[in-house]
């Protein structure tokens, strides 16, 4: 938690419900997605560990239904208005392979947790909690590293091959993140809350940017 | 549990790794067919619904890989073997409409559980309870009554259509049963061993047959 924000979001501002509804879409989106691309494991492993995964970002979804229903609102209501978004941002970034599978699990579920983790930092302790949770990284992910890296040092060719892959994958999710701001209003000022101000807004993009980049490093694909 | 075994079958029967086995690939694949099928459901209701029956799917088979951990097994060893014949269950029964993978789904599940709870009967507490658990059929399972009772409300002709693909549904599963029993010399004793005798392990079928009609009859279909 490395923002300092300069103003503290009430947890009844109408941006969290919105917030709730896009991390639940995405982490819907996202098991759908990975139970998907694990059909491209070469082996039986690939499969269980993309499982597991998968799974984990169901249980994701549930607790921050759960803590909407404690809200009063209908995840359904609030996830809605992010489907057409995070579909077209997975249909635009669908692997080919099971490597490009690999890294885009690693590579979106780093980028959505950095982002939400954010947000969140300027809000009470009862909302950092719900999204600390559903964002919990799980020692699961440990895989795909090992996967990746297993990968490039057989064929050195794939290295770039995959930090273009990922390249991509971080500019297609700020497409959408642009798209969702000018379309999501409570959100956006949610958003601008947290931060503060503009310049720690901008000062928020350069840590995702950092972390995405020690993510890279540790794919051993920067 | 209605199984009134001759002998109890120790816990160090090579079966028992088999069965678990079975299981786990079992519930792997239920996973990544369920995920799959959910493809076909006409709204977010019937996607939420699936991810959440294939995440339980998942945490059984994660149960059954702790438990064979327990065992001194790997669970990719014991459960490779039922792979062909549990891919090749899929194959032959794949669904084409939503209605049909809500029937696969309840009918499929609920044979696995009742087979598995008649063997298990025979077998020690500890085994018995790693079963039982990785074959709790949740109140989820309640939405796939309730969305096809609603659908022959709406169409009767789906009825008879459905009904005939439960009864595929059975014929398939008792073929590959079948199959396996003729494969796999430890998992056949063990059934046999837990039946007692041929006459209980006649009634056990009887048994099963019996609770899928309870189940095509909460469904609507009988």
């Amino acid at each position: 938690m490395s923002v300092t924000a300069k103003t503290a979001v009430p947890s009844d501002h109408p941006g969290v419900d919105e917030l709730f509804g896009l991390l639940a879409y995405g982490q819907l989106s996202a098991f759908y997605r990975l139970a998907s691309d694990a059909e491209m494991s070469p082996d039986l492993r690939g499969k269980v560990a993309m499982a597991g995964l998968a799974a984990t970002d169901f249980q994701h979804f549930e607790l921050l239904a759960g803590a909407l229903a404690d809200r009063d609102v209908d995840v359904f209501d609030v996830m809605g208005p992010y489907a057409d978004t995070l579909e077209r941002f997975h249909a635009s970034t669908s692997p080919t392979s099971w490597l490009e599978s690999l890294v885009k699990a690693y590579i979106g579920d780093g980028l959505a947790s950095d982002f939400h983790r954010e947000i969140v930092s300027a809000l009470p302790e009862d909302v950092r909690e719900i999204v600390r949770q559903s964002l919990e990284e799980t020692a699961r992910s440990e895989f795909v590293v090992a996967e990746v890296r297993a990968a490039i040092a057989a064929n050195p060719q794939e290295r770039s091959r995959l930090a273009l892959w990922a390249r991509r994958l971080l500019g297609e999710a700020v497409t959408q993140a642009q798209h969702l701001a000018m379309q999501r209003e409570a959100l956006a000022e949610l958003v601008m809350e947290a931060a503060g101000d503009i310049n720690n807004l901008a000062a928020l993009f350069d840590r995702l940017q950092d972390e995405h980049a020690r993510r890279m490093e540790a794919l051993g694909l920067s």
